[in-house]
């Protein structure tokens, strides 16, 4: 059955929000890659999922992903196959939502005043995308009318740690006037919410004409609008980059929600009733994972004995728990969490802990994406460092020289192309090379399948700083 | 000032019981490489702290330890330094403790039968050394006139964890006759114990002649005695050792406790006021280690928010908790364990799920010990294996072969000098050589500090079994 394209489909765009500090998710998120990259659920990470859901709703052209620099080779990565080419809204660093979502709409208006934008978290879960397509074309609707419109979740329990918007009258099938906004309530009045019926999640999806929010803008954040306004004749230009770094030293942090959303009298409620999470914390992993008899939510290398409602989430290394009610063990390569659920809100102060006992070394990513693949640092010794570096297909690391180590070279699989001073040689799986320190060397993969070796440093200083490039594919000369 | 030496200290011998299992400290403990091997309290080894509290008590060659072949090597290596040479008893399998303390006895009767037997377990803390040797000396006065003694710990607490000896009438200064013995009691019954005054926890440390331990084995455990008796002849000869296997493969396992003590009526207690534990469980580490303010026990690279009397047991990698109460968490490089302290007896139960899931990987030794020096495992992937290897001064690896691997070694620290085929080349540190699969090699350490290499396996089959040895100084050809 070939898909239903309605006129108005060809200017609705998804702006897929993904900044996102990745600090509710430690261990597992990391500081550059929040919750979003990770894979939570299935086997699609969070980002991959929010755009895997839009199929058939909105032409992979018309997605927008906004984020920043840093993270700009992280969505690619995890987008390409989902979208062939991704477009990237690249913000000079993360202020909140407002400014993003400003900034997506400024962009657009310079192409079309009328056109749609879909805003969605990129690290939210939904559980029935039909549903969820067929509340966008609802939305769509009323946003053609000009309304701004916001998605509000039919509460399935009193759950006390999202927002809600109480609905006002209704203006068309499944679409209300906002009555009010409400900040998260205590449990006894989420109890009352839940039995009066008007009252409904707010999701953060909002869906609005670019013209609408402008003017929405104009009216209740005069400054964002006043900065973005000027410069807007950079905006699509190769000028952009410059003028949003200076707008952005300038911004404050504002969400959409507290900046337009609250404010504003044009504000409408698409209800919705699919299963749906932000995945705030840890344990919001029980509303959207499968749990066993004993009400645990086991993943990777577990052994339980006697745990009840626990989530205990493994990799590689063994997780072994006895007796556990109500707990949270995440475990990764270098650190492990142990928190009971109701007091996940603390991770955030845990990361505080962490920065100010000067272990800041958990809060990076073990495993580093650069444009010629992936890396992960195995073992750290005083002398030696292991990593295990995988290169995708034809690609090549730079022309590159240490003054201060050797580097050691295992296939593992796949074949190496080693540029060695003035040698150059091919590597096979099981056989191994090594480059003493200061001399030139490249490392590349002429073949089809991933190249993945093994690297052993050794020496007296081993820091990534001890590099000189004499030439690279990816412009990092 | 001298130490004082009366006459019977020629005839006081430690027999230093050092079988266990090492069930209990999982993850820690391994198959193997039992309690008594780790460092959990200060700097030494608990068989280590064992052995050097007997200082000024105990001549160092009149220490014997009763150990099996299997962890010789590891004995010998916590123990070399501090007694010179380690006088080994080895049992073909450890049944429980009256074999041991039979073998040991019927062994040094043939040298001595007035020699004193001091049996100590090789995992127990003993918070004061000089209380403990003036307790020995009560002992041995008492032992000297043909008492079965066992020592008794006045209770500072109603243990329900330790059995309990009720003493009868008073035989000489700090030695009385021994009323009763009492398994591990309920908590009502173990505080009347405590206010009673007249109980004593089992502390497991026996002195007594070897002539009479014999005599009381005859009179309890004729059969244990009639095993000994028919192969007295081969003791302390080169037949030993094969006779002891055909011994032991009928021997039932047999506490010496059950078997002897409870039963004899020779038996008498010092009574002893120092600081024990026998450690029997993670949770045990309470009595013997430092609590901070809150009464957490904190080990190694631990950051904890709001955690109360917990035992956060880390090595190099981060343990994280948050609001933990009462809980134990242990790390070690390829398992984590978290269990409230109320249920660590179930350690067992889990070490036995961990058999029945096919997870005996988590059941061995992380570092394994070898004749050479020692070697771990830093990680394993599909067709390559990640060794940290360090060989002693002027040790080498036997002359090998491996049919499906090849071997690429990186000398970290030291010298190495390489075996390949025929070629014999040195490898200095930072440097790097490669070993085909098929080929015979060897690794040597020329020099007179460890040598360090890391060893990269990488081959299609990576287990221990794929070697072929033609030549080894440690007789494992």
């Amino acid at each position: 059955m070939p898909v239903k394209k309605p006129d108005y489909k060809k200017q609705l765009h998804a702006v897929i929000m993904a900044g996102g500090k990745g600090t509710r998710f430690w261990p597992l998120s990391r500081e550059a890659f929040p919750k979003q990259f990770l894979r939570l659920i299935g086997e699609r990470t969070l980002i991959q999922d929010t755009i895997h859901r839009l199929r058939g709703g909105i032409k992979p052209s018309n997605i927008l992903v906004v984020t920043t620099k840093g993270q700009k080779d992280i969505v690619e990565w995890q987008l390409k196959e989902l979208l062939g080419g991704v477009n990237c809204i690249l913000e000079p660093e993360g202020k909140n939502t407002a400014p993003a979502v400003a900034l997506a709409a400024f962009k657009l208006y310079k192409k079309s005043k009328d056109a749609l934008m879909l805003i969605l978290p990129s690290d939210h879960h939904i559980g029935d995308a039909g549903a969820f397509l067929s509340a966008v074309e609802t939305a769509a609707a009323a946003a053609r009318k000009g309304d701004i419109v916001t998605f509000g979740i039919k509460p399935s329990r009193p759950e006390t740690g999202y927002g809600y918007i109480k609905t006002g009258k209704k203006l068309m099938a499944g679409v209300f006037s906002a009555a009010r906004f409400i900040e998260k309530p205590d449990l006894k009045t989420a109890k009352t919410f839940l039995k009066d019926g008007s009252y409904y999640w707010n999701s953060g999806i909002f869906l609005f004409r670019v013209k609408d929010i402008i003017a929405e803008l104009k009216r209740h954040m005069p400054e964002l609008h006043q900065a973005f306004s000027e410069i807007a004749r950079y905006l699509n230009t190769d000028k952009e980059e410059e003028a949003l770094k200076e707008v952005y030293r300038k911004l404050k942090e504002e969400s959409i929600d507290y900046g337009v959303m609250e404010k504003s009298e044009r504000i409408a409620v698409v209800t919705a009733d699919f299963k749906w999470s932000d995945i705030g914390s840890w344990s919001a992993l029980d509303d959207v994972l499968d749990k066993n008899s004993e009400g645990n939510v086991l993943f990777g290398n577990v052994v339980e004995v006697g745990c009840k409602d626990s989530i205990l989430f493994a990799g590689a290394r063994l997780i072994a728990a006895i007796g556990l009610e109500d707990m949270v063990v995440v475990d990764t390569q270098d650190a492990t969490l142990i928190v009971p659920k109701e007091k996940v809100q603390q991770v955030k102060e845990l990361v505080g802990r962490l920065k100010k006992e000067g272990k800041e070394e958990y809060l990076a990513p073990k495993v580093e994406e650069r444009p010629w693949g992936h890396f992960s640092v195995l073992e750290k010794g005083l002398q030696y460092k292991i990593k295990h570096i995988c290169l995708k297909p034809k690609a090549r690391l730079s022309l590159q020289m240490h003054a201060h180590r050797s580097e050691h070279w295992i296939v593992v699989s796949g074949v190496a192309k080693v540029h060695r001073g003035e040698e150059e040689f091919i590597v096979n799986k099981n056989e191994s090379t090594f480059i003493p320190a200061s001399t030139k060397h490249r490392l590349e993969n002429p073949g089809l399948i991933p190249l993945k070796i093994i690297e052993i440093q050794s020496g007296e200083h081993l820091g990534e700083d001890d590099i000189t490039r004499f030439e690279d594919s990816y412009g990092r000369c």
